[in-house]
């Protein structure tokens, strides 16, 4: 059987509580591995540990360096166990020293009242786009098919008539197409290119720091998600002294809103 | 010398690895205190430890369930000391269970381009608009002086014309008024009501599970700022399965964007 890349990525082995993780040459960046399929590897540790219970509410990931090993270990720790939800910390060791650290909130997600206040966002259709060429980018943007609407920071040149603008908004999908689930809609979360690529159009040295997901869909609402296609949005509200934030959101083919998603990221320019 | 309740408030004991907190009743909030002070608690034991460099760049607290005790001990732990940042994990406990957790970014915030991409929201001033009145809450918004432009859950009743809306913006600032810094800056990043209420008018149980702030300012561009007002601006993304999430920014009275914020809630409704 042929594991998708992905599925490969994400592959633990070890004990529940002590995993190890075999870093992907598929999905590296610049310096170090793809931020997002690491969220994904992270959550896929707690969400194969024979104690969760529910679906994931809320992810923090904080990137404590670039990881130059080819092993990561990863401690998930149930830290608090209440009635319809589970706080998680995670560790994780690279080389012997902490090089992400992680919270994660699961819920038991109940029937409510439920509405959503953003809309989504409107987009040419899929098939009337054309996908990115990734053969000038590092290996991870390959691994997925990525058709821009607005702010490719590879393709526009940066307007000169009005101002530049930090907002992209992009149709995403595994390649091959693979079915959503939540490590992959976590990955998802951070299959943007950064803010300030976007805004100058200048490819400088950029890190996220920290990386937040929210999670808008119980398991068995995004199992019935069909489309492996996403729609990324994403901006970004200030740069300045060397950091800036990000803010987006990821929306199932069909105007679900599947995860809201921010960012802080280092820069130097 | 009389403190300020805030200052009271976050006031530390102990050691720096173990530090230990009075919980205010000026703090309260309707079950445990006010969360955007428990942060600015925690902030503070990171703020004031031996080995901290920089100033705070993000910081995400996960609340694992109300705080009932009236002392909790917080153990800051340097994870990470880079050249440029400082990666923090904090473990909090109270009567012997753990009860909050944070991961902090301290960053040197040197120099660079910068540019605003959010816009300073429209408001009347605040000369013009008149206080929130607080007496039939619980104790913590007491602690500021709120001046709705709009979206005061307790005020308006729900429009019957137009869609319901999450949106709110706001003048707060502390009372009496207190100089901005860093503690009341991320305490200010929750200085909101519920979406929930905003949206439905309806006052219903709800509890931030996780609260993230990406700040803004560096240390010595804070003390610059003069006024004790910020302008407060939030909206829901999706409200699902009783969790919904929260984004929000914070400006000061000049304009500056000093902090975005985001929340994810649980709710019973």
């Amino acid at each position: 059987m042929n594991l998708h890349l992905f599925d490969q990525a994400i592959t633990l082995s070890g004990e529940p509580n002590l995993r190890e993780n075999t870093i992907s040459p598929a999905y590296q960046n610049m310096v170090g591995p793809f931020g997002g399929v690491t969220a994904a590897t992270l959550l896929n540790a707690v969400l194969t540990h024979p104690d969760v219970v529910g679906s994931p509410v809320s992810m923090t990931v904080n990137y404590l360096g670039p990881i130059k090993s080819d092993v990561i270990s990863i401690k998930p720790r149930l830290v608090k166990n209440n009635r319809s939800n589970q706080h998680w910390l995670v560790e994780v060791y690279a080389d012997n020293e902490m090089a992400l650290t992680s919270l994660m909130i699961f819920g038991i997600r109940v029937e409510s009242w439920s509405d959503t206040d953003l809309s989504f966002p409107e987009a040419p259709a899929v098939d009337e786009l054309s996908s990115m060429p990734t053969d000038m980018l590092p290996p991870w943007p390959s691994q997925y098919d990525m058709r821009f609407v607005k702010g490719n920071p590879f393709a526009e040149p940066k307007s000169t008539t009005s101002e530049p603008s930090s907002e992209s908004l992009h149709w995403a999908s595994d390649k091959p197409a693979r079915k959503l689930d939540f490590p992959s809609l976590a990955a998802m979360c951070d299959v943007f290119f950064p803010r300030l690529f976007v805004h100058q159009r200048a490819v400088v040295p950029v890190g996220t720091v920290s990386l937040t997901v929210y999670f808008h869909v119980a398991a068995d609402a995004l199992e019935e998600v069909e489309s492996p296609w996403v729609l990324a949005h994403a901006r970004a509200g200030k740069f300045t002294n060397s950091y800036f934030d990000h803010t987006g959101e990821i929306w199932s083919q069909d105007g679900t809103l599947l995860a809201t998603t921010n960012q802080m990221a280092y820069y130097k320019y």
